[in-house]
C-alpha cells in the first residue's frame, strides 16, 4: 500500500471520520508544511507514552495520582461515578461539581460480554470502605445501559454506609415538549415538584 | 500543555474538525490500543518523508515520475489540468480519461496574493513545447477564480498549436432544476443543444 493510501486507511479508522473525509484531510496535509503532520504525529506518540488511567480514579492523566485527585481544595467526600473518563471533562465543566470523581471504564453490556468483572468496581467498593467518603453520586449515562449500571452500583454499595444519589432525569433545558420522548416525559412527570 | 491538550490541539488544526471531535477521537485513541495512534503517526511521518509531487505533472507521488506519467497504457497527448492533486483521483475514478494530468498547485487568487508565479505554468508551457500534446483539457475548478484561471491558461497556450478544450457546464446531474443557481442554469441555457 502507498504512503497516501495508507494514511487515507488509518486515518478512516477514527470514529465518524469516513474515506472521503481521510483522504480530504490527507490531501491538506500533503498541501501544507510537514511540520503540521510531523506535530501531530509527536502529539499522537506523545499521548500513548505519557497519558495512563489514574490509579485511583481511572480518570486518564500523566501524573500519579491525577490532578484531580491532588487537589486539596476538592472535597474526597464526594465521589462522582461516570463510565467512561471523556466524561470527567464534561461534568467538570458544566456543573459546579467540585469533589471526586470515578471511571467505571465503561457500562455493564452482557450481549457485548462486559459483565461487572470488567469495570472499575473493586476499587470504588475500595475507596468507599477506606471511608471519608460520604456521597456517590452516579452520574452514568441516561441510556438502558447506563440504568443498569446504575442500579449494578448502587446495590453494591447498599449497607457501606455511604449517600448513593443519582442525576436528576426530567425535561432538557430548551426543547419543545412536542419532541421531548415518551420515557423523559413520563420520568418528568413522575418527578414533578410542588412550585408553590 | 498536557499531552491530551497538544493531541485535541492539533486535531483541531485539521479541516472541518472542531474541538469537541478533537476531544473525542483524542478520548477514542485512549480508549483504544495504543497500536491505533502510534500506526497513524507512522502514516504520517512517512507521508512526510516518501510523498513528494512528480517533478513532471505535480501530482503526489512516491516514485518519480509518478505511476500516472509513466504508465505506457496513457496517452501523453492528452493533458487534463487541475488546481490541485487531490483532484487527479476525482477526474480518475469516476471519468474514463485516460490521457496524462498536470497539476497547477492552485488557482490564481490576486485578493489572496496568489498570481501567475505561483502556479506550475512554466511547466505546462514546456509540456507542451516540447511536442507530442495534442489537447489540453482546462478542468479548474467551477469557481470564479477557476474561470479566471482557466483563461488565463488558454490565453498562454494560443499560438502553441494545441487544441485547448474545457469540461462541459450545465446542470448537474440528479439536481432539480428550482434548486440550481441562476449562474448555472444561465450557462446551461446559453450551451443548450440540439437534441433532434
Amino acid at each position: 500500500m502507498s504512503a497516501i493510501e495508507e494514511l487515507i486507511t488509518e486515518l478512516a479508522r477514527l470514529p465518524g471520520i469516513g474515506r472521503k473525509t481521510a483522504q480530504r484531510l490527507t490531501f491538506h496535509l500533503l498541501q501544507h508544511p510537514p511540520e503540521q503532520a510531523v506535530r501531530l504525529a509527536s502529539a499522537l506518540i506523545a499521548v500513548t507514552e505519557r497519558v495512563r488511567p489514574c490509579a485511583e480514579c481511572g480518570n486518564f492523566t500523566e501524573d500519579q495520582p491525577c490532578a484531580i485527585c491532588t487537589d486539596p481544595r476538592r472535597d474526597p467526600g464526594v465521589l462522582c461515578v461516570v463510565e467512561e473518563a471523556s466524561a470527567v471533562a464534561v461534568v467538570d465543566r458544566s456543573t459546579d461539581f467540585r469533589g471526586r470523581y470515578h471511571v467505571l471504564g465503561g457500562r455493564l453490556s452482557p450481549l457485548d460480554g462486559v459483565g461487572p468483572e470488567s469495570l472499575r468496581l473493586d476499587p470504588l467498593v475500595r475507596r468507599v470502605r477506606e471511608g471519608g467518603v460520604r456521597e456517590v453520586i452516579l452520574a452514568t449515562n441516561p441510556s438502558m445501559e447506563g440504568e443498569v449500571t446504575a442500579t449494578y452500583v448502587q446495590q453494591l454499595l447498599a449497607g457501606l454506609g455511604v449517600r448513593v444519589t443519582r442525576l436528576a432525569r426530567g425535561l432538557p433545558m430548551g426543547g419543545d415538549l412536542e419532541y421531548v420522548d415518551g420515557v423523559t416525559l413520563a420520568h418528568a412527570l413522575i418527578a414533578r415538584r410542588d412550585v408553590s
